[in-house]
Order: structure tokens, then C-alpha cells, then sequence
């Protein structure tokens, strides 16, 4: 590898703690990392894998876009309860063949990152593969006591909305994989937002205070595969209008609909609006559009309503792109 | 794989948490886990990887030995802090030609450690890769404020001991991969802790309540190496004394030193203590034995002094049993 040995790279990482705040105790370079625990706060967890191959390819994704991608991944969940990231671990299984180079792109793209939500990077674990570099992330946030937001408090009747555009990371990835050239502004927009996605933490976070939404999940890996899972962790169905779903601004409209269904790694947020709650959502949080895109049903199963008019049954399409 | 869907996985795992105490609010199935924080505790937090053809192979390991030692690790990183485990993350990236049995038989391992120790498995990731198995566990703990015992404390004069008996799951894998038959009681003890090796969290958390130590490491990459990691961290040296270390009673003298000095993964515990809580450490804790085998002193480096009474230094040589 790059690093001599495990000792070297440990006391290259360990750089990166020795400015933290004073809520780290122990950072990185003992046996695990202590740090201050959340005073009468509740304690979210999530680890995501990040797999060269599946979630990135070297020839298309920058290191530090790498890095991005897979702290954005567990910022994300932690926006979806409705929470505060705090702390990060990032395990790294490189192969024999990563430059030095690589290393310190990635983390200058997990840095970056974590820096601009007061992420302390406190751990982690590292490790030389034969096979293809793979990355585990895990965040620790906090919530008060009874505000997180859940996938499965959706009932019939409440309002179902979306944060910001849907299907602009796909038509990014997209972009990048077909080289195509010309650059306007929509595609440099769907690149930026395909390499270094925005997680929500904020949007999240107001919902939760406001007990605004009655469940909420982070649009990961599309919006008919995340709709179906809320709608059956709250043991409901809903209806959504295709013409009401923000998209991105194409000449092939089908394709801009296909996208914004199906498209994943947005990371916007998607959630359910009681009656009573309605009057108090905005359609802005921010600079961030929020769009009412359908409501929450009694009837099992995800209906998209067109143009004509009728409810089609709204499978879970997830974009599985590496596999197209 | 052997679960048509990543729904599927994640429902049948999630039965996992169902049972789980009031302190679990949401396990496995939602964004992130939510769970009763540390109260007026310090948090710790660890992660580590274990990879298919360095941490385990599948021919000598079984299964469930497997998910023993992936989640033993990290609850050995706790032990090493004075903490007590509470939370585990299970990343799992599985091959495509993973059978289901082994997956159950994985996680029949982690849950039986888990249950002993009273940790809840609340969420982690799963994917299907084209290269070998690899497993990421993270685990968070407690401490009470400035009880947790870091690697940094030693002081020159203090007294080094360990706990149990050092080599022995080296010795273990020795068995392992020799096929050989004569099964004597030092060898199925020694297979047994190899496979199913045992986290220090009681003693780590005695030595750490009662102020009994001044520096505390797991002995996960062999005494040689984690002596040595300790001296640096607390700025200090040490000299042991190669006829005080507990090792396996075998024929070869010497194989069993060198199997105590640089064999890993027994996940005992290292730990310096100050003339003044001398008098307060015993010979045993319950039915581990505590060694004293050597002193911290003011000049860098870690010697073993062997019969012939004259100190020699000690370089780290953490057997990396599988490039042998």
C-alpha cells in the first residue's frame, strides 16, 4: 500500500481529530473513539456500504466525490428520523493498487463534508483487499425524546410531499457514463448533484421540531421504491400525480418522468402531511422547493395518476443503473 | 443471492429485533436505528473489519464462528476502553454464491455473543459483491465520565500485567490449518478460543471503575505489537520478563514464546498499573488469571529479557498468520 504499515496511516488519519471540538474525547488512535454522549437526547444509528463497482467506478467518480457519496449516504438516514448528525466512522478496504493520491481525495471529500454538518470523523477501520475497494460509513445523531419521524406514521387522507427535484443524480450519472459533451445548465446542475449530493439534514430537522410530518424517509433509491416502503411500514397505499412530480427539465419528457420516478441517490425527502399539519407547510424550505406530489390512501399499493386521468399501479422501479 | 430481495433480508433480520428491551425505540427496517442514549455517560464507538482470506477463510471457519469473532472484536475495542457494549451495526457484503444457511449460521453467531453481553444488533447494510465476503461491526458502549482508561496513561514504574493465557488462538488456527488429529486438552482449548474467542468487558470494566489501571489495550494483533503501541501512546518503554508470560504448555518451548509474544487475536487484555493500586490488583478475576509480566520504564522501546537475565529489544511482530 501506500502507507508502510497500519501505524503510518493511523497517524496520518489521526490529523484530522486533533482540531476537534471538545466534545471528542478520544479521537482516532486508540482503541475506539469516546466522545461526549447526546445529554437527554435519543441516539440514532446508520451504517452504509459504499462498493466500488455497484455505488462508484473509478473511471467516473472522483476520489473526493467517492468520499462525498458515502458520508452523504448516512447523513441522509440521519435526516430521515428527523435528526442531528454528530459523529462518523469510516471503514476503508483499499486494494494494493490505490494511490496515496486516492486516499487523500477521499478524505478531503469525507472532511468537507463532515466539517460543513459538524460531523466529528472520530474512527473507523482500514484494510488492504485483493479485490475492489469498499467503504462502510457509520453516523451517530441525536434526536429529543418523541421527535423522531418514523416510515410508518402515514395515514389515509394526509398529503404526500417532496423536497427539491427528483432524478437529476440519475441523469447526472447518466451524463457522465455517455461522455456527452455539451454542457448546458441543467446537466452541469444534474453532475454536481450526482457527485456531491446534498443530504437534508435541516428540512429534516424542522419537521421533527414542528411535528410537521407524520412520516418521512430520504428518497435513497427512488421514489416508487421509497413511497412503497413508507406506505408499507405505515401499513397504507397512496396516490401520486405524475404532472405534480419536480423533474428535471428535459426535451424527452419520458425520460425526465422515468428519472424522477425511479432515479435514486437524490437524497431529498420524501414525507406525509396530516389535514391538520397542512397549513403550516410551506413551498419553500430555504431555497428548497417543497412539492405536494399525491396523498396517503387507505388502499394498499402505490397508484401514479397521468394525464388521462387514471391510477396505474406504481411498482418498485429502483434504478439499478450499474445493472441496466 | 439467497434472498430474492434486499426487502427480504431486511425482514427476516428484523426478527432479530422484535424481542428486543425498551431501550431499542426502532431496530432494523427503518432509516437508522433510534435508541435510549448513554445517560450522563460517555460514548464509545468502534468499528472493524473482517475480510474473507485475512480474518477467516472459509474452509477452517465455520460459520458461526465467523459472526463470534467479527462482533468479538469490536466488543474487545469496548473492553479496552473500561466500557460496557450496548449497540451493534452488522455491514454485511455478501458473494453471490453465499448460501443462505451460512448467512444464518453468521448471525446465530453474533446474536448468541450479543445476547450474553446484552447488546442490541439494531441495523448495519448489506450487499452482494463479486469478490470475497467482508464484514464491518460497529459497536457503541458507555462509560461514566473520566473512568474510561485509554492507551496514553503509563508511567515508568508501573507494573505490566495481562489476562488468561497469551498464543493460544494462534496456536488454534496452527491446529486448524495443520488438519492434525491427536486432540489433546491444550488443543481443543486452543481451537475453541481460536474460534469462539471470549471479549475482556468485565475485567475492563473493574480495572476501569476502580481506577486499577493507568493504561488498558486489547491484545488483538499479538502482545509484541500491542505492548508497543501502548509504550508510544504513554510516551514510555517497558521491559518484560519472557518467563513471567502465561503461554500454551506445549513440547516446544519455543514455538509456545513465540506463539505468547506475536500471536493475535486472543483479545485479553494489556494493562499498566501504578505502585499505588498494586496492593488492589488479585492473581485472578473470577476464573482469569492476572499476570504480572514486566514494568513500564522511562527509555522508549519494549525489551524481553529472557533466562539468560540480559534484556533484548522486543520489535513488534504481530503474526500475520495468513502471509506466513
Amino acid at each position: 500500500m501506500m502507507f508502510a504499515t497500519e501505524d503510518e496511516f493511523v497517524r496520518w488519519l489521526r490529523g484530522f481529530t486533533r482540531r476537534r471540538s471538545g466534545r471528542v474525547r478520544v479521537g482516532i488512535g486508540d482503541d475506539a473513539a469516546l466522545v461526549v454522549g447526546p445529554a437527554d437526547q435519543e441516539l440514532i444509528l446508520t451504517a452504509d456500504m459504499t462498493l466500488e463497482g455497484t455505488h462508484f467506478r473509478d473511471e467516473l467518480h472522483p476520489a473526493r466525490a467517492v468520499g462525498h457519496r458515502a458520508l452523504a449516504r448516512s447523513l441522509s438516514d440521519i435526516a430521515a428520523m428527523g435528526g442531528t448528525p454528530r459523529y462518523a466512522l469510516v471503514s476503508l478496504a483499499l486494494t494494493r493498487g490505490t494511490a496515496r493520491a486516492w486516499v487523500k481525495d477521499f478524505y478531503a471529500g469525507v472532511r468537507a463534508l463532515a466539517r460543513r454538518f459538524e460531523v466529528a470523523l472520530v474512527g473507523g477501520d482500514t484494510a488492504v483487499v485483493a479485490g475492489r475497494t469498499m467503504i462502510d460509513v457509520l453516523v451517530t445523531g441525536e434526536v429529543p425524546p418523541r421527535q423522531a419521524l418514523l416510515r410508518s406514521g402515514a395515514r389515509p387522507g394526509d398529503q404526500v410531499f417532496v423536497s427539491g427535484r427528483l432524478g437529476l443524480s440519475a441523469l447526472g450519472l447518466r451524463l457522465l457514463t455517455s461522455r456527452s459533451r455539451g454542457r448546458t445548465g441543467v446537466t452541469t446542475e444534474a453532475i454536481r448533484r450526482h457527485l456531491y449530493p446534498e443530504p437534508q439534514c435541516a428540512l429534516g430537522r424542522w419537521l421533527a421540531a414542528r411535528h410537521l410530518a407524520s412520516a418521512l424517509i430520504d428518497l435513497s433509491d427512488g421514489l416508487s421504491t421509497d413511497l412503497n416502503r413508507l406506505c408499507q411500514a405505515s401499513h397504507v397505499g397512496s396516490c401520486i400525480w405524475s404532472e405534480s412530480i419536480p423533474r428535471p427539465r428535459l426535451a424527452d419528457k419520458e425520460l425526465s418522468l422515468r428519472l424522477a420516478l425511479h432515479g435514486g441517490e437524490d437524497y431529498q425527502l420524501l414525507f406525509a402531511v396530516s389535514p391538520s399539519a397542512l397549513p403550516r407547510i410551506r413551498t419553500r424550505f430555504g431555497h428548497l422547493p417543497l412539492a405536494r406530489i399525491g396523498e396517503i390512501q387507505k388502499r394498499r399499493g402505490v397508484y401514479l395518476t397521468g394525464r388521462d386521468g387514471r391510477p396505474k399501479l406504481l411498482e418498485p422501479g429502483g434504478w439499478d443503473y450499474f445493472r441496466r
